[in-house]
């Protein structure tokens, strides 16, 4: 596809410097850039490597003006890269395929308008689905679950029984919601799981990544609040409560019966103790082992995790510990001499 | 649904405090419970967040007279409210589906009586069902698995080929058993597989979380014994042997041909090193780097992990590190003056 | 089965050594090893487990005689052993099954010959499956994905749109391929998710582990290079550049944008911070927390990650604390009687 370097400004609504008439076949980051492609330079720190790729054309903010290359200044340069993108991209608008003959959907769902069931997607007795969902191949809506409005769910992802999804989550491929939480009483020398008589709910715009796991609750929800955003292979426990706009990244364990307030961020590897309550706008740091409660706006990380200014301190100590065994040694050598000194004297004044 | 409180105290065969004419609505947790519901109370410490709760009953131990709420005693809290739980849920008792016409069952798989597959279920060449087993939606078991009485395979699950499968076991949504080990020889600068020729075997009684991965051996089997129980996405790489009544939390890896005991508990974030033994009624705690064997009995943790009191003592050193150099200070400051008294004492003894 | 033991040795190309005349009845490691089966034996170390087990025969190097047990001595024991497995398993010579009438396949995707493609497998429009290639039941590949020549795609792995595998490459089980990439921009209280315009690329020989995720790029390609192999449960990112013949093990999670070169070694449960670059031949140890780019050849472990013999001397030193608190001690009693002694002198002087 070729496009005019003057089409793409238009197109972004952006500040042309350089020749319009320059003629642009592919749009890509500068690593992947080739020649006749357009890229974006987000930072004028990317200067140096912009200067070594092959691009014709470059996407910029205003606070860049790059040299030897033409550009286009905008004010939000991913936003308008991934137009550019998309414009070199085939416009391929499928048609929304409906409700497959090949999906198998109980007689019983109750689904409402717009919404597309793909071939081998099963849907369970009493699943209600809510207006302009999408549901993939290979899903399994056990029975009783309630999916919102405007929902995707991805292929292979499974949703157990009594599920609740809110409008506009979307749940990505291999995910698997309600499955039973991992509660043993042993007795006899066997152990025996607890109830399982509970479920999962979702606030609206949710996303749950790849192959991530949120147990049923015992007896009750293990609830993820509104706009709350989980990363891939995350794993919440049964009865945790997330709250709301949390960003969880892949590979977090959360065990049961955990809280964490509104706008926490857990950044990869993290795990939380059962029971704990980590705060409003908490950040925990990646692979961070946490023990304690957590209070609103702190940052902790480390393991055990602590606040970072006191896992800080720790962490220098450790690198001291080398020239503290240093003057040990000197105070050592020191002492002795005095001591030896002194003992000199003391013999030479008794003499 | 409404129920008599006095209707719910007989049902869990327990001692009704106060009065039993009250109108219950639901049972839920104290966290979620409202007005009319039935809630549990398994610690007297919860009395405070009892009674700032909207339940109108609560169900305890003979241990706990709570104040100003009706109450019902029972030997064992969870077991009864779980009881009450099920009084409200709605009865639904499906009938097992028998064998669905749009399984793919093999002709040469040998199913045995009451046996469940649902739609979409793929059983392979030579594959063996046990009476009672129930295989859900979209479980590939490939060629030759064998797999024991009133066994319970959840949904989009995989079971490659000759995976052993014990009586009474379960399998959760989109585990993987029997995937290829990951074992590879270097030569000429690619890297070569191992032999795949082992299999999977589970004891029986095993649970196995979703999204868990289980490897084959390499000649022979990867085996988890008897009653032990694995949450969701673990990893048990090819030729280990875990042993009988384990607990394993979210997110262990256990690398090659490690071996446990019985009893072991393993939480969260666990990674045991390849070859190692790990003894009986071992307990690790999460997130431990275990890079040698442990003895029978023996609680490890940290990275690298070590015998608790060991790793504390280590954890502690370290916050003692501040105050150690202050010392260090004080003593350099006070080893400096006696130099330079000492010194001042000879050069006067001198004079 | 009954096979001689002259046989095997035949059919290793071995050197027999004792009655060629014994019958074997399987194979086996030494752990799983039964009276009539023969074994493996590739240390001399093994000598002594060897001794107490019941195998009637082992297969050894040439730098190991064991006493007490007929042996075959040959120049590879794993290759050799494989071949004797194999001798004992069914030969089951499944006929390649062709494509499945009950396989979804779009009619514009264009499959090579020879290709597998089972039951319950969904081939999206514009998909291209090149010759030899095998696509097992519930498999997911949506539009416009590029599959090479003998690629093995195991059940119920998802491939989104336009993700490309190059020849040879195996996936495993549930993994998921593809998938969007967890970037947020915070607007008004709420995270947009970033353009998701970008795919997976793969090159030749990649294998990708049961459960393992690799996300889409923002605008162009995640790239995994040619003959990398990637373990179970693994968490690739967004934008992410995977060198040539990695091995990467369980549980690692690499962020976005970070990049690694050829030759590089994860062991498991490692995390790399986002936009790293890791050198050719880095070796990083199991669980390692990297925060800094990595230069080649270095061998780097430890939360935060670091040069392996700078880690090692901080986790020694943490071991020297307590005894640098007993030398503390003695020196500040050193050092008070000093004082003392002095401040005695003194007066005595001044007396």
């Amino acid at each position: 596809m070729e496009v005019l370097l003057r089409e793409l400004a238009q197109l972004v609504d952006g500040q042309l410097s350089g020749d319009g008439d320059i003629v642009i076949t592919g749009a890509a980051t500068i690593r992947d850039s080739k020649v006749g492609s357009i890229t974006l330079a987000d930072r004028a720190k990317l200067a140096g490597s912009l200067a070594d790729c092959d691009a014709a054309a470059v996407v910029v903010s205003s606070d860049f003006s790059p040299e030897g290359i033409a550009y286009i200044t905008v004010k939000n340069v991913h936003e308008s890269f991934a137009k550019i993108v998309q414009r070199f991209q085939s416009p391929r608008t499928r048609e929304r395929m409906g409700i497959s003959k090949d999906a198998r959907v109980s007689s019983t769902a109750r689904i409402g308008s717009d919404v597309e069931i793909h071939p081998d997607a099963s849907i369970g007795e009493n699943v209600s689905i809510g207006d302009g969902s999408t549901i993939h191949s290979g899903v399994r809506i056990m029975d009783d679950c309630q999916i919102g409005d405007n929902v995707t769910i991805f292929p292979n992802a499974v949703l157990y029984e009594n599920s609740r999804v809110g409008d506009r989550s979307v749940i990505h491929a291999g995910a698997v919601i309600g499955a039973y939480g991992f509660g043993y009483k042993t007795s006899g020398g066997r152990h025996q799981i607890s109830a399982q008589l509970g479920y999962v709910e979702f606030g609206p715009d949710v996303e749950i990544g790849a192959g991530t796991t949120v147990d049923r609750g015992t007896y009750g929800p293990t609830k993820i609040g509104e706009g709350t955003k989980i990363d891939n292979q995350v794993q919440i426990a049964h009865n945790c409560q997330i709250g709301r706009h949390n960003l969880i990244c892949s590979h977090v364990g959360i065990a049961g019966s955990a809280t964490t307030g509104d706008y926490v961020v857990m950044a990869g590897q993290v795990g939380v103790a059962d029971h704990l309550d980590i705060g409003n706008q908490v950040i925990l740091g990646a692979k961070a082992g946490v023990m304690n409660d957590v209070p609103d706006g702190e940052t902790w990380f480390g393991i055990p995790a602590m606040p970072s200014r006191k896992q800080m301190t720790r962490v220098a100590s450790l690198g001291k510990i080398p020239e503290m065994r240093k003057q040990l040694k000197e105070l050592q050598r020191q002492v002795k001499h005095l001591t030896e000194q002194a003992a000199e004297t003391r013999s030479k004044d008794a003499a």
